[in-house]
């Protein structure tokens, strides 16, 4: 077999359901695509049911695959991220030649990429580590892609994942992010959005739920008619078909009330957050969602507050969100709302304003993020570029989008996207909105920890002086950390424990 | 040199202030210090100035300094976390023998602990990580220790931490947390709860000073009356002396109002809300104060948002916390405030009771913490003890923590905090004033992301139901990652681009 001309143009290896649907997408745009998998069985199901896609080359051995390619030979690692990686690479790296790309489709760490790039590039190979969104589904049709890695490997790369990402408005949603571990970075990020993005709306629905009483079925009509405006979003739109679905076990009774209100998560918000903690860049609002999730998770201590912790007392109590009704599918329908019935339009317009204006934040956070990990690592990230490649083909893709793209193409070095004029004027009109409803939740006792949150970052962000200058002050009494001046340069300390004179120290 | 008997009972190495005071106090306690530094005009000033305080036996170099102390051989080093701290321990390693016991009473992260304890454990070496609390006069006079490492460890070592640590009702601030990483671990939850309390307190004053229009000095007032309640405590004592303080170039001029508000930090922080990420428990005030103190930093984005984000139109302006008036000194004093004066008692109570609620919300996610950790590290920490050694000496230090530490003796197990019922009647007692203050801020728009964050952990908490179900079933939707169902056992799935039907999965 090793004797053959090689004739793939790409190769897959790892064919579980991710690598199976990129290694479809590739060969059905007419790229010559060799397959391999450590056990051979997935590699002949690929053949036999998809053969007739396109053009696969199986290589039933990592020598067979690698001889199998044309060089400069360009591999797409799609296994697990850590060790599985780690294993592929050590296999491959020795059959490979100075010059050839190695490529880490999954989700890794971005300083794990870092590590393999910089390994790899002693041996004269290039590793490429490249963030892929929109699940089997959009591997399959078109994901948003995020490829880092050099500019050798992306001039072999660039054109192929072109041509399998989903296009938006005749742009691909795929470009260079920059070198190293930038691509895998901003995948990263882009899931921590998304977690934001989903607590913001999971909390847009519960205030709905309690405020309004009404139905998911009726709830899933408010979401849609949110589709055809700003908020237009693949989340908003499953967000109305997960809450128009009924349970198919017991018709009539809403699916969201039978699933167990514990989210789970797969380690990339958590990354985020941890990311930006090393950056300096606040992230509360991701961080704000991933604590929401562990939070619903923490079952012992959720369970022996119950009953224990008492909700708001000015609410009713058939409205009380803590009630014991809530829960038992249709128990508090028909009960009401929170929010008297004649109010109810505004209410949805005000929650509506508060979703909108705590996603901004959102992602003024994230790319703020961005920017930061871009200086970090000397990536230079064009932030509207990723805008761009997230309209289409991701989690978070939406019509907003584009209106980032065009904040940053107006002013590529725009401090942050809160401060774009079309973003701080819509921020600006819901402002009271947004108010409202935070306003709302702690009063009913709904947690809203999302959009309290941004609303509390919108006006730290905005305000002339912060109350960090007592903090300030607290640590220069406790440790001698020393204050800047406002009116002079230098480091400055006050003799706490003795006459309270001020000594420069700087 | 290294031919004389040794009479050292133990060793102080690094004698930067910290050192320094730290070897001064034992022995002031009576026993014999070797002390050592890398330079040694350190070590002969120490000997010079304070040699009369007890019997110091310096050491000028590495190997005389070992070689003065007695079997087993036990040496606290004192630099600088990180590299310096690898350094020292690599010098001395060699020149100990089996049993000799190494103390790193350094700001260590406590994965480097556990690290350096297993490679020096192989050399037959005990490592104790200690986390010392309370600053350079607390190293001196008396500060709260929590002390990690060996039984072996411990008996040698407990002895005389306890003698040095600061007394709280005839207990020594000082108990054996846990093997290894523990005690350093302990010490960076302390320092995130440390992180949650300022920024709470910062919160606090931002609302009494904008929602009643009064001076630092008269709010040192307020805070000073706080000392003598449930609050009493070391940071609200040192608010009330800072708030107290004038600008010393400037008579009359509040000293809050002349330092810079961008708020540093040195890591401790990050660490705990990273760790807790890890860990999967939610540290979302403490993440709050961290992001609070990287947003006041953020100056580039803040200068950016001046005058371009609106704050609520519903307040006047001249009590409008983002006017340009404040921060110029005395700027908005005499103005009034957003709360009339004739409410002015009870909002400063609600401010209380809104703070200590809240204080409360980040103790127990700190405890959370410590249980979660000592669950995954094996360490089998006591929570009440914690509680103990930290009434004094350290940062937190507070009469609260007398309760905690009932909580936990009355309840070892106890599932949080929040949920004893001590606890649960003083945050129930508090909740509606706790509610009005996150609305007054809200409405006002001065941001307190600790309050509303915490009030938003407490309502997740003592829900019955959480919206995360919907996360869950959109996760489902868009990535097929299953759900529980609450009515029987496995995981399920729905064919959401089918025919809608349910499978089991597992």
């Amino acid at each position: 077999m090793t004797n053959e001309t090689p004739t793939a143009q790409i190769g897959v290896t790892g064919l579980a359901t991710m690598g199976r649907n990129l290694a479809r997408n590739i060969a059905r745009h007419g790229y010559v695509t060799a397959v391999h998998n450590r056990s051979d069985a997935k590699t002949k199901a690929l053949v036999e049911e998809f053969g007739h896609e396109g053009t696969f080359v199986p290589g039933y051995s990592a020598e067979e695959f690698v001889a199998s390619l044309t060089s400069p030979r360009t591999i797409i690692i799609m296994v697990k991220a850590g060790a599985p990686t780690d294993a592929v690479i050590d296999e491959l790296a020795p059959l490979l030649s100075e010059g050839d790309i190695l490529v880490d489709g999954g989700n890794a760490h971005f300083a794990d990429t870092r590590r393999r790039e910089a390994a790899l590039r002693e041996r004269g190979i290039h590793f490429a580590g490249v963030g892929v969104s929109g699940g089997e589904e959009g591997a399959l049709l078109g994901p948003s892609i995020m490829p880092g890695g050099s500019e050798h490997a992306y001039a072999k790369l660039g054109p192929i994942l072109a041509d399998i990402a989903v296009d938006v408005d005749g742009t691909p949603c795929s470009t260079h992010v920059g070198p190293d571990g930038a691509g895998h970075f901003v995948k990263m990020v882009h899931n921590g959005i998304e977690y934001a993005d989903m607590q913001l709306i999971a909390e847009a629905y519960d205030l709905l739920r309690h405020g309004l009483g009404r139905t998911p079925a009726q709830l899933a009509e408010v979401f849609e008619s949110w589709n055809s405006g700003d908020l237009e979003s693949f989340l908003i739109e499953i967000t109305a078909r997960v809450l128009r679905q009924d349970d198919p076990t017991t018709p009539g009774r809403p699916l969201v009330d039978v699933i167990v209100d514990e989210a789970e998560q797969k380690g990339t918000g958590r990354w985020t957050v941890q990311t930006a903690l090393d950056l300096g860049t606040p992230v509360s609002g991701i961080a704000e969602a991933v604590f929401a999730r562990a939070l619903s998770g923490s079952s012992a201590q959720r369970k022996a507050a119950q009953g224990v912790l008492p909700g708001p007392a000015e609410v009713p109590a058939d409205a009380e969100a803590g009630g014991a009704r809530v829960g038992e599918p249709g128990g508090e329908e028909g009960a009401g709302g929170f929010v008297d019935a004649a109010d109810a339009e505004s209410f949805i317009d005000d929650v509506r304003a508060a979703l909108y204006a705590s996603k901004v934040v959102a992602y003024a956070q994230g790319f703020d993020m961005i920017r930061a990990g871009s200086t970090e690592y000397g990536w230079g990230i064009d932030p509207g570029a990723m805008a761009t490649i997230w309209r289409g083909g991701c989690i978070i893709r939406a019509r907003f989008l584009d209106r980032i793209r065009e904040a940053y193409e107006k002013q590529p070095d725009l401090p942050s996207l809160l401060v774009d004029p079309y973003f701080a004027d819509a921020v600006a009109r819901g402002q009271e909105a947004w108010r409202r409803v935070v306003v709302q939740s702690v009063t009913a006792g709904i947690p809203a920890p999302g959009f309290s949150s941004s609303l509390a970052y919108y006006d730290g962000l905005r305000r002339e002086r912060s109350s960090a200058a007592l903090v300030q002050g607290q640590r220069d009494l406790f440790g001698a950390h020393t204050y800047r001046r406002v009116d002079r340069p230098g480091s400055f300390h006050v003799e706490w424990g003795g006459d309270l004179s001020e000594s420069q120290t700087a």
